[in-house]
């Protein structure tokens, strides 16, 4: 008998729990080497799952090397498995792609504290209501379930004209795009813009997705670095004028990972630099919304005067990620190049998120969720300041975030490469690790991203204490 | 007054369908340049609609060039429209983005008949039992919300491994990735095999969207031509030993436009000389249960032994295109890179549609309702064979179609480019224009896809007399 722990109501699916479940028996010595695992028959019995399910597990395990069928004689732990705390594959690949990799696989460990993903908490979705509106759909969903517009629902089209007008943005439904969450709009933009081997701004730090973008489509990022206003202009004028980057891609409120907003001044700077050289901007802005202190400046785009922003914003952070629903809105000309790129990508998005979600929009539900959570998220923000203060060692320093879901920490290089990062994981603990934001090999200080938009004030509490005792035993 | 007409139930949303018919009535002269419409207020409370409805209408008016606003006297038809039958932007662009993009629009034209996109017929889906399963995901419903699984929901990954063991195709649910329908995995693939500027081996004729991924990542088409087996064998061989092709997309089974399927001895010469190059194939199978005589020949994935094929298929077409549901079963060595592109492109897919369909295929709702729709296409397939037969004049062929949902008809060149296509949108009735599918430029002869699967025998027959008639008066 293995007397695996299942859990019906969890969101792994069985087979994953099963795998774990043996692996976590393998890594701790519970199930030995050669030690004989039950037939497919006996433990789906034992479990009361189908065999299809404890086949899938045993193959998987199979796959990864944890265990060996030998056929006539039964299925066994392989000789040669190295206990592990966790998953092979975490902690190892310190580039953006791996520690993205990590932050998504860690997301669904039980058991892990994950300070390492930004965000919101699923305990405050607004199920109820939300289902009401996806099931009030049947009457249209012959018509949801077809190919759709590719430039998106046009109801859904109309709710983010109405957001914009709030944002004294202009544009009409005709001028948006919805797309898969922001990331897919991200690289509609990049795809329409740049060439192969050419380069493109980014802030020092920045969004880590972006980073993989860039690097899936074979760009190269030109880091400007932040100070206490936003991008620092010299170093902009300097790369806008010496290396004829594609564009900019910048995140001016509640920046990614700093928490940050620009400064009005520094918005019309960079504009009219970007303007001097002819430097199209993409201005991400999905904190946007996710405001704790006071609204941040205006928009660049609302700032525009000569249609160069691309902007973007959507609804993974102020609602809810698993309906991947973000918007676009280019500039005009650039309008039906990057629609034609969204129906190679793939055609259109599904019509049942995107109707859902416009007629919850319609009813102001949005609206009503923010008022509800910015208080909790707000209190959150609070703990981790409060934490950091009380926890960290002197040297270590940390932003405040004016809104947003992370902060971005700052410490002398007291680790080597990755040390603290996997020290934190074998304490089932994970926060974003520095080095998936390195671009700039002269930087002599470590970083790490502590994001608290899904942790409760006393998991935030005790992440912190962690993190900080790591730090001081060193 | 206007007197339009509104339809609430329809599919399009109001501002839409306000702007179509204005645009109609400018067209047919109803309303003659300078005409002073309605304001906002008054059509407004006209048509029981909010302002901002009418606002986004005439907003969108105004950018297409239809009406111009004058500010402090009123909104009038502008001076220069010329009267069009349809859009503007229709049967102008004679590329194969510009056809996809008239495929797509035309759809959501009332009136018109479209045998010009392979769908299923929305009026055969499953709506009640498929609901069913999405609102009894409720209680999963925030770990659905939240971020997923970049390689797809795991209960989906598990119910493809139970049909591609019935293809006898080997896999783990570790090896499946699922992807917002065929298209994004057809992207995936294509991004991880090629470098820009590189080449890849395609039937003549083949899937119209695919041609536009290969435009989009900037790489050419090789065509290679049919015969009545597939692939030609000795132009396949030349293209692969002479232009290092970096691998081969190939539809083996119903074949996209011509409905036909390679024959057993070509699937096998295909390997062979396939291994004999070292090039991969991808293989588009998204048809391949869509059969209404016999099963096709097995899966090149099931005869590849040295694990060359990209496998791809997906619900579009056997079930619902609105889910954007496929999969990919890559080759071991690629399923990192693949996962690694697929967080680069939008991190994750829904996971309300995923699971949803996980549930339907666990009770085998696929093949139930295969069984009851399958016969319903073959019926279409027979029509639209007969009427050809009936309607054509002389010198007019076509592909006799085993499966899917298109046939493929060949003509001498009576036309001019385009002109055909022109006509019959005149008429409000549309194929897909065998421009789209030009790589050729040696062909002497006219094509065009007629599909069948979205219309009644009626609706087939209406299609093809109103055809060839064209052909005929010509």
């Amino acid at each position: 008998m293995l007397s695996l722990q299942l859990n019906r109501h969890e969101t792994r699916s069985l087979y994953q729990q099963i795998a774990e479940e043996i692996k976590t028996r393998i890594s701790d010595g519970r199930l030995p080497a050669g030690a004989r695992l039950p037939t497919v028959r006996k433990l789906a019995e034992e479990l009361q799952v189908t065999r299809l399910t404890i086949q899938s597990a045993y193959a998987e395990l199979q796959a990864d090397g944890w265990i060996e069928g030998i056929v006539g004689r039964g299925t066994f732990v392989s000789n040669d498995v190295k206990p592990v705390a966790l998953h092979d594959s975490v902690g190892v690949a310190l580039t953006s792609e791996g520690i993205l990799s990590d932050i998504l696989t860690i997301n669904r460990v039980l058991g892990m504290r994950s300070m390492a993903i930004a965000e919101p908490d699923a305990a405050l979705f607004p199920i109820d209501e939300f289902w009401g509106y996806l099931t009030r759909l049947r009457p249209k969903a012959a018509d949801l379930l077809g190919y759709g517009d590719s430039q998106g629902d046009p109801d859904l089209r109309i709710e983010v004209v109405r957001e914009l007008q709030e944002l004294e943005i202009d544009g009409n439904p005709s001028d948006v795009v919805i797309t898969n969450g922001v990331m897919q709009g991200l690289n509609l933009v990049t795809q329409a813009l740049s060439r192969p081997g050419g380069t493109v701004i980014v802030e020092q730090p920045t969004f880590i997705g972006y980073l993989n973008i860039l690097k899936s489509q074979g760009l190269q990022p030109l880091p400007v670095h932040l100070d206490e206003e936003g991008p620092r202009l010299d170093e902009f004028e300097a790369l806008a004028a010496r290396e004829r980057p594609a564009f900019f891609y910048a995140i001016p409120n509640f920046h990614n990972p700093t928490g940050r907003s620009w400064s009005m001044q520094r918005r019309h700077d960079i504009l009219q630099i970007a303007g001097q050289y002819g430097l199209p901007i993409l201005e991400d802005d999905i904190y946007g919304r996710i405001a704790y202190d006071t609204s941040p400046a205006p928009t660049l785009k609302s700032l525009d005067r000569d249609d160069r922003v691309f902007y973007m914003s959507g609804y993974s952070k102020v609602f809810m990620p698993g309906l991947r629903l973000g918007y676009l809105l280019p500039p005009r000309a650039f309008r039906e190049q990057i629609l034609m790129l969204r129906r190679s990508a793939d055609v259109c998005g599904s019509g049942v998120t995107q109707r859902g979600l416009a007629h919850f929009l319609r009813d102001n539900g949005l609206k009503r969720h923010l008022r509800r959570v910015l208080p909790i998220y707000r209190q959150r923000r609070d703990t981790i300041l409060q934490s950091l203060r009380r926890e960290m060692p002197p040297g270590v320093s940390w932003t405040e975030p004016e809104g947003g879901f992370s902060t971005w920490l700052t410490l002398p290089r007291f680790f080597g490469r990755g040390e603290l990062y996997r020290r934190a994981l074998k304490q089932r603990f994970a926060f974003t690790a520095g080095e998936a934001y390195d671009m700039d090999d002269a930087d002599e200080l470590d970083h790490l991203r502590l994001c608290y938009g899904n942790q409760r004030p006393e998991g935030i509490e005790a992440g912190v204490k962690l993190l900080a005792q790591l730090i001081s035993n060193h």
